[in-house]
């Protein structure tokens, strides 16, 4: 997923962008977050760095471009049935944050974000995007009154996320699949309606 | 607490060894950890270099040391009721995660324990000792029947540990009491006997 979701862009304008973002979200994943800038994106993805600073004119909106392109393809295939979706998308976040650098990437985000205003919005964007799928999941369980009405849905999704993020980010552990099974499942008799 | 637990040391290097943690603990609270250095925590607590580089010969030495002490103020106070002993538990680690400059370090140890070897054992016997009550808890609830037998303690441990490292170091959000409350029953009740 770009960022440009504008009906009506040039297409031209559109094949740029999204030519230019999948190089830096590669660069990102592959390389690290320092890695992103517009010089090495522009010579990786053979566009002049006039035609980058046109699109995206500060640093941080290269990289918050690059890091919302990533994010968007962290999402799983959905199916309507509230825990197979729910583990086909933490397991979906569980093989970005293992296969690819997202973990650190999102580790030096954090560090970073404490000291810069500007990357303090890239983190806040770049995870409101990330959790975004499960947060409506989780609101969807409690319209559908499978989970319960009056759930804090903020911490109940943390404790997904927040659980794979540390083991994997934090801990820098690999886990597999029966460990996202294992966390949903918790996490669904914890909330579910009885 | 600090690392020192061997019995029949003498009293004035035990002494030494807690002044100096006192120290650099607070450095490391209140300042950051890449303040921790032998000349720094020397200065400021008032012993020669020379003497701390006896006791810790290496700069990871020291700050492994400064994490532990810190980490030892984390544990909340224990009743034997598994409800009040969890939310006491996360509770201290919520307050020491916002209060202190815990919260940024642990991002940053994360941060360069990817590229130093030095640093992620210091992140895993920090992080280890961090938490070790937790998972005692938690144990000690499957082997009283009050949580369900055959509960994989780690993954559920990281749900709570997860959820306010994620929140708070992550997104860099303050939560309340009542957060911490909510993520507690929601544990209790995914992970209850029935």
């Amino acid at each position: 997923m770009t960022t440009d979701s504008k009906e009506g862009v040039d297409p031209r304008v559109r094949r740029t962008r999204t030519d230019v973002l999948r190089v830096a979200g590669e660069l990102l994943l592959n390389s690290g977050w320092d890695r992103v800038t517009h010089a090495n994106v522009a010579e990786a993805a053979g566009y002049s760095k006039a035609t980058l600073y046109k699109h995206w004119p500060q640093p941080e909106d290269l990289l918050r471009a690059a890091f919302l392109h990533v994010g968007g393809f962290s999402h799983g295939e959905q199916c309507g049935e509230l825990r197979a979706d729910l583990i086909s998308e933490m397991e979906a976040f569980r093989r970005v944050l293992i296969d690819e650098k997202l973990a650190t990437s999102l580790v030096a985000l954090a560090d970073r974000a404490s000291s810069s205003a500007a990357i303090a919005m890239i983190r806040d964007h770049f995870l409101g995007e990330g959790q975004s799928l499960l947060v409506e999941l989780v609101g969807r369980g409690i319209r559908s009154r499978a989970l319960r009405h009056g759930l804090d849905v903020g911490s109940a999704a943390d404790m997904l996320s927040g659980a794979l993020v540390y083991r994997i980010a934090i801990m820098g552990e690999v886990v597999s699949t029966a460990y996202v099974e294992a966390i949903v499942d918790v996490f669904l008799r914890g909330t579910e309606c009885r």
